[in-house]
């Protein structure tokens, strides 16, 4: 991160980062396919800890509060992270081709999340629709939390949803 | 379509769809820069029509209800040209590299309807959030189309719209 910061993102190579950690690139390699994976190294960890926050969500929620509930545990783990998560997600969005990566691992997250909501017994389209849902309204949540850290993460999170609500909970279909 | 369809998508290259075709490789490449563009040659003009749709929203419409009937109109557009449409959807979700491309090209046409959201006066944060929540449910009522056509895509859109208003529409936080 320290070199991303310093360079950017299209001027640091696998051998820099393999030199600075004090390692060859041989052995980063082994661990990371490319140098983008650097930054992601996370996301299956992430990935797995939301599908057990929706399964340990407590019973009789509706699935939006699930959701609510398990991203915003995920949410206070990045903010106790900050020092890593914020440059990070501020990386992402300024580079084309981590945006894009990005934007995959968030698909297969949202995947993971409609399938924990599944085995809580949400009905397989609607468990679809609320993760991708959930999963955008995190998504935002973190983009405003990059452009204006006083407020914390959780904050815009909830405030996200309350958004989704407010924005979507009255739609008449005009024709 | 017809080459993706007979050879699967990686066993295709530029030059075979240059052949079909019946131009050289070297005028494939003049009008695409890779075998993946030629399935979102459309994305631009559906972006500038989405845009359009939003602006042309009669006045008094909830930014949903602006969406719903810029998406519906997409969704018209599509349901016209089904022959390529459908085909064309199925087998990007059954490819990842096409996967991440569609990613990509949904996340620049989400930032694109939320701009036009903007310039009918809506809040810059609520217009990127509806749009994204609006991109997602779209995206979702595609995916059910292609899995089940005996339903239009317009129906499987108003009914995501309304799921989001179901699922989303009484969200308590819980802590």
């Amino acid at each position: 991160m320290d070199l991303y910061r310093e360079r950017g993102f299209d001027q640091t190579t696998a051998a820099d980062i393999a030199q600075r950690a004090g390692v060859n690139t041989r052995t980063f390699f082994r661990h990371f396919p490319d140098k983008r994976e650097v930054l992601f190294d996370g996301e299956a960890d992430l990935s797995a800890a939301l599908a057990q926050y929706v399964g340990e969500a407590r019973d009789g929620l509706t699935p939006a509060e699930v959701l609510l509930h398990a991203f915003g545990k995920a949410a206070h783990i990045l903010e106790g992270n900050r020092s890593f998560a914020e440059p990070r997600l501020a990386l992402i969005a300024a580079t084309p081709t981590l945006r894009e990566r990005d934007l995959a691992k968030g698909a297969a997250m949202a995947l993971s999340v409609a399938e924990a909501l599944r085995r809580r017994g949400v009905d397989d389209r609607l468990a679809d629709l609320a993760a991708h849902i959930a999963w955008a309204a995190f998504h935002h949540a973190a983009q405003n939390w990059i452009d204006d850290p006083t407020s914390g993460l959780q904050t815009y999170l909830t405030r996200a949803f309350e958004n989704v609500n407010a924005l979507f909970g009255s739609v008449r279909p005009a024709n």
